[in-house]
């Protein structure tokens, strides 16, 4: 299987890292992917239709920042790279962009959906802006469109849905998805000022250095649109989740919800209204007997609720880098190998 | 696809008025099962080719308690109708006797899968102290042998390890899996006696009127034995399970966990050492922000150690008999319905 990387930040380096060391994961004895492309936006890229040595393209991104002094080294940028390689699988890896809805995102697994390749998304930009039509482009031209690491990091949200909520009718979902503003309620709890607590969860890259995509809800609204468009086949924006920003809850709400025994947390919802899919960020106060309320760190959580199943909660405790890449290595599993049939 | 019922207590009677009232559960419209018997162990049995009417059964049960009045009425015993129905799938739901090791269901689903027909087992003993043999008889003749109804309800259990953790190698195990315990502690808690609070719990259906399986981890010790047989490989009986009873639980031990900021909960634990595989259940210290700590009345939890995704917990909310009637129906929509694969 030749895979194209678009994008080699963090999710990508550790992708790359542990396919480049298969031998220390044994579950992995049968993953058989050869990276034939890397593309980067400012670290330039990488190409050899042999399959590039990862190890030695992580040294020299350590070393020097940029792939130009390595021998596969490339001018081809992510869309030429996209259009041109001949690649089985494209893995799209490029953070998101959310001026332009993911516009390169999607243009990227549109081409090589088109082109009949598969194509895995890390980046929730195509699942909120152009999952209908790329889903369907998929069907159409016989490729599969994965996307385990674009909400939850790895935890599988997606997979869980497909192979393991058959029959059931999903109701309504809940989540504590964005890691940010989590942290800094935390904080703010413990009496941190909202400047200091953005402050801290930048010291610990939890934080961007412009952390107002996270507090004003938009990470949050894009995972939303994303699992209201896969899980409950809604047809939802980013722009249409109603949102609610950080920056409004002061520690004096803190404290009275404290003193009612709960927790302000900001909650991602997404339920059916008036025969449409809806979806919306808000601070809820919740009671410290729900699972919701223990959420720390990076950790995160989504509550789902079904007609016969009823309600399942999905947990994801201290994740790191190696859990986000494993939402992409699951889905280069899901292609690779044989689906898992029952009789086997 | 023809089913045959082995049979036919609560769970049994809540799959057959699912199947019997279609048109409620919109996610069960390409459900095409036909119950061709039904047989139990004092209510008579139920046998018809071209299908029992669910409806007039269940009225039957609920008017007399026993099925001789229906005109399918027939006098089969469940072995014989193992051996001798026409049936494509055999759904193993008889209740798991301990004395006997769970021979009586292991002997239906061995006829069954001998037959290569496909057996769903929601009873536990097969997978406690028959696993290996017949997952490898299942794939022998080509039959499949689920079960997810097992442990844990309806929640996904087995599903999530087939199809969601793959290309992980599964480290640990734990998971509060006995709601009669986990009731009673709640109780005691409280600062209720052992004897009223197993009162209470008999009064409200969790106990059952001997409840010294429950009180003394058998039902817990066969739960791990499946776990780990199932999901880690290993070849573990309920007899080689560590098991802690409740009964030396005193209130002492309650109040001093309660000082440290903790809750005992009966945890049920699933690990490699010394390169087998072991399981215990023991009375464990719980902080209070560990969801562990937060299950109560007859919820369940489970925590997965895994190399690749790190940890992830499933929670089931407030199970009914529906949860665990839709085990069943999972499994019967993943032998009736094609997988789900990727492309599609």
């Amino acid at each position: 299987m030749r895979a194209l990387f678009l994008g080699f930040g963090n999710v990508g380096r550790r992708v790359a890292e542990i396919l480049a060391d298969r031998s220390a994961w044994p579950g992995l004895a049968d993953l058989d992917v050869s990276v034939i492309g890397i593309t980067t936006g400012s670290k330039g890229a990488l190409a050899n239709p042999a399959g590039i040595d990862l190890a030695s393209a992580l040294a020299e991104v350590r070393a020097h920042s940029r792939f130009s002094g390595h021998p596969d080294a490339s001018p081809l940028t992510s869309p030429e790279a996209a259009r041109t390689l001949d690649y089985d699988v494209l893995v799209e890896m490029t953070p998101l962009d959310l001026p332009s809805r993911g516009k390169g995102a999607i243009d990227h697994i549109r081409t090589a959906l088109t082109r009949g390749r598969h194509a895995i998304s890390a980046n929730k930009g195509p699942l909120a802006w152009g999952y209908r039509e790329l889903r369907d482009l998929a069907r159409e031209r016989g490729g599969a469109f994965l996307h385990e690491a674009a909400v939850m990091d790895g935890a599988p949200v997606f997979n869980l849905a497909r192979y393991c909520l058959r029959g059931n009718v999903i109701q309504r979902i809940e989540g504590i998805l964005n890691s940010t503003t989590n942290f800094i309620l935390g904080a703010l709890e413990e009496g941190t000022s909202l400047e200091a607590a953005i402050a801290q969860a930048q010291a610990i890259g939890v934080a961007e250095a412009d952390p107002a995509n996270d507090l004003d809800g938009w990470d949050a609204a894009v995972k939303i649109a994303a699992l209201a468009n896969v899980l409950l086949g809604g047809n939802l924006t980013p722009e249409e989740v109603e949102r609610e920003s950080l920056s409004g809850i002061g520690p004096d709400r803190i404290k009275a919800a404290r003193e009612r025994g709960c927790r302000i947390k900001m909650v991602c919802e997404v339920f059916r209204e008036e025969g449409r899919i809806a979806g919306r960020i808000r601070a809820r106060e919740i009671p410290l007997d729900d699972p919701f309320a223990l959420v720390a760190g990076t950790g995160s959580i989504l509550r789902l609720t079904t007609d016969l199943l009823g309600k399942i909660v999905l947990t994801e405790e201290e994740p790191d880098l190696t859990t986000t890449a494993y939402g992409v290595l699951s889905d280069l599993l899901s292609i690779t190998l044989p689906d898992p049939a029952i009789t086997r």
